[in-house]
């Protein structure tokens, strides 16, 4: 990504949570991170969704207004320093493109949508390193705006990791509107939480680890009430959480509730979050539980730090799903080693950096067969599903799609699928990777002839051959000629010379 | 399927070839079979598509009048002794769905599309049993109208299958319109067909084989022609080939050509059906290759046998698949032991018979859960994909789109998926499914409590539920409430008592 990381000394992450947007900047030293400055605004984004999955203009205005302050703030941080990442909301909003488009502006950094699973990873990431280290295993729960997540862990790895559509902000809108609290609400939220729960039960209950933790405002909001109200000796509790549903049931409206710890923002969010706690402790079997203050923002950076540093998860998974999908290694270099070559002719002309370039078609390359496990008749298509549908810790859902976009135009037929523009680089990708495929086709370790890419203009291609090899390999010569015919039915030019 | 097999002494298998069409009948003896009548009609359907792959009304009606006279030949076979399998014209003409149904209408049975490995599977069970005994493996190659299977086996075992979209009547339309020969056309026609073959080329060449066999009426025509020529001593060679292709080229005519041992009817097809032969044979380095008897229409009254007698390749599939994906036994194990009692409550209001039913709840319940290998976050979309597209030697391409829907249809929603009208069983079969999912969503051994299901009519459900047993497991209860949703939302009715 960069090779400039001796140099960064301040790197920064943003966290476009569905309840709070946060910035966190830390300096690195010596490798290793000290968090330095924060900021958090309750734009509450979540709710501005309507019945439809419609996020409100109003909404997307604090959104806007927020990451304008935020990008104020990161104004000269180099692009390798800032990760901003979107969650829950950003995941359902029906018109989260447009917003994408401006919250990005406003930031002046590009933001990426993660999917729930690498959330919880990265959540587990940032609570751990803020943990005392121990042997035993840690059940994370992280009780978000509109998603929750549940993580076991051991150390800084995480090992299991789920994503349940609930959150604080959600439930409390859905179940408490106006902040009303009855009985009934109180019980149907909390059976709404154990029906979610249920689906991950088998893999988290207090059989699979020996410590539970809460992260997020949430459990730090019932840790610090509990403690102070004096309903046990500072942890998270059944009966704690057991009081304080009482006084939520005596107080009858979420707004009048007034007890030692809770703040008037987080009032509004509580008995969603709570109903969601309870449900957790009882589905699991958890008895006490202690708050943290690490977060997915932690984790976006030590994960930062880690791709400055080499330590890219992102290989890992690309590793493990070679593996899982039993990829054939041996074709995967070859067509590499192709595709660096033509990379090194045109990367000159190409907006990203080359070793950015070089990284997409490393990856692509890598995982272009992987659907040959569901089946070889039309495997790109396969490949590509996998590579969109797949948990692929490291990766945001972003980068999957422009991984299957590459990995679903490998071959054959160009004009059923959504082509980047002309001028943009990933079409170039595409033209690099399909021909380093077709000259490796036999498989063999042959080297192929001498090979020159040009890119004369936006989607205007030239590939020299060596001269005289094309008449003694009339299969090739037949396969360039239909690749020219793929190429001009997207309206892009490929000339041979 | 049946529990009649006893009665049964004579079976029936009809082939939709993209050049002929295949009636074959066998008596069972001792679970032996006896080919005892066969009939063929050069229908070439393939010839009939045009270029935007529409087969036209003649071709069409060829079609009908073949299978209404091969219908006539069938009146009074019970429907499990017949099966009638198409192949790659039905896979690839877009108005197949209409001549399907008219088709199936004239023969008076279902016909199965069946994908082009499946088709290869079967060619090897079919030419493997009418070969001699041997420890070796053999190569079959048959090439068809349509597309050319290539099939590694030993015994009567397949063991690699692919199918490449190229045959004799295709290429010989391609390359040879109206007959004519020239140098020119044999080239292009021969390099179209080795840049097919180099698809599958690292695991078909002769390093993984040790005899060559061609099935198909082309390499029967080409074995013969060599020999009654004296170009071999009875095998199809290299030079016995090129010497057929002088031979053509010398005719400049396919329709003028006059060889010992050609009939007027292969005249028109064997242009195509010799450079896709010499083209396997320089791609795999076979030197010499037999022609052979059976074929597909065997392969498929031998798995009819087999079914017949509980021996079916399809569980062998769904177990393999099981271990594969790493599906929870115990779970599926858990939900099959209920739908089969809910099965018991309503078979007698459905068409297809409680054996059927039951066979299709059972695939599924053991494959629903198989898309969690790529991903937790709805998998059951995942397994659907999965089950459409893989390669499920034993399944028809039809019987896949069925287990697709519903694996797809198991949780959730229902309104995004077309499903079958409210009279049809599948529809009840979905229900039998969800509702035998739910009861068992907590993984455990518990016993479920006593449950009754009522068909009232179609698309109108009862469930009756143990007295008391929904107050104390609110969480089921809550579920149930959201099924009753998913249902109303497509105009279905399941009520509770």
């Amino acid at each position: 990504m960069s090779n400039q990381n001796n140099s960064i000394s301040e790197i920064a992450a943003v966290d476009l949570g569905s309840n709070s947007f946060r910035l966190q900047l830390a300096h690195v030293v010596d490798g290793q991170l000290f968090f330095h400055d924060s900021l958090r605004e309750a734009v509450r984004l979540g709710a501005g969704l309507d019945a439809n999955k419609f996020l409100s203009s109003e909404a997307q205005q604090r959104a806007i207004d927020c990451l304008r302050r935020f990008g104020e703030r990161l104004r000269g941080f180099p692009p390798q320093a800032v990760r901003a990442v979107a969650t829950n909301t950003f995941r359902v909003a029906k018109n989260a493109s447009q917003l994408l488009a401006d919250a990005e502006a406003a930031l002046g950094f590009p933001i990426e949508i993660i999917a729930g699973r690498e959330e919880a990873r990265m959540i587990y990431v940032g609570v751990s390193h803020g943990l005392p280290i121990a042997e035993h295993k840690r059940l994370v729960i992280d009780i978000g705006g509109g998603s929750t997540e549940f993580i076991i862990g051991q150390g800084i790895a995480p090992q299991r990791m789920e994503s349940l559509y609930m959150g604080c902000v959600s439930f409390s809108l859905r179940f408490f509107p106006d902040g009303k609290i009855t009985e009934r609400a109180l019980e149907q939220a909390e059976i709404a939480a154990a029906s979610e729960i249920q689906n991950i039960r088998p893999h988290f209950t207090a059989a699979h680890w020996q410590e539970a933790v809460g992260s997020s405002g949430t459990a730090r909001a019932l840790g610090e009430i509990i403690r102070l109200n004096g309903w046990s000796e500072g942890e998270i509790t059944l009966d704690g959480l057991n009081q304080l549903r009482a006084q939520l049931l005596k107080a009858r409206d979420s707004k009048k509730l007034q007890l030692e710890g809770l703040s008037t923002d987080r009032a509004a969010v509580l008995p969603g979050g709570l109903c969601i706690m309870k449900a957790a402790f009882e589905a699991l079997g958890i008895t006490r539980m202690t708050a943290a203050t690490g977060a997915l923002r932690e984790g976006v950076l030590y994960e930062l730090l880690g791709r400055m540093e080499h330590h890219d998860i992102r290989e890992h998974t690309v590793r493990s799903f070679m593996r899982r999908y039993h990829a054939d290694h041996a074709q995967a270099k070859r067509v590499q080693k192709l595709a660096e070559q033509f990379l090194s002719h045109i990367s000159d002309q190409l907006r990203m950096s080359h070793d950015t370039a070089r990284q997409w078609l490393h990856w692509a390359i890598r995982l272009h067969e992987i659907g040959i496990s569901i089946a070889h008749s039309g495997y790109h298509k396969h490949s590509a599903y996998i590579v969109e549908n797949a948990d692929m810790p490291g990766f945001s859902r972003m980068e999957q799609e422009t991984l299957s976009l590459l990995v679903r135009a490998q071959r054959r037929s160009l004009s059923k699928i959504t082509l980047p523009p002309a001028e943009h680089d990933y079409l170039t990708l595409i033209m690099v990777m399909r021909l380093s495929i077709l000259f490796q086709r036999n498989r063999l370790d042959d080297a192929p002839p001498q090979l020159h890419l040009y890119r004369e203009a936006p989607g205007h291609y030239r590939l020299q051959i060596q001269a005289g090899w094309l008449a003694h390999n009339p299969l090739t010569q037949a396969e360039l000629s239909n690749e020219i015919d793929y190429w001009q039915l997207v309206n892009v030019s490929l000339k041979l010379s």
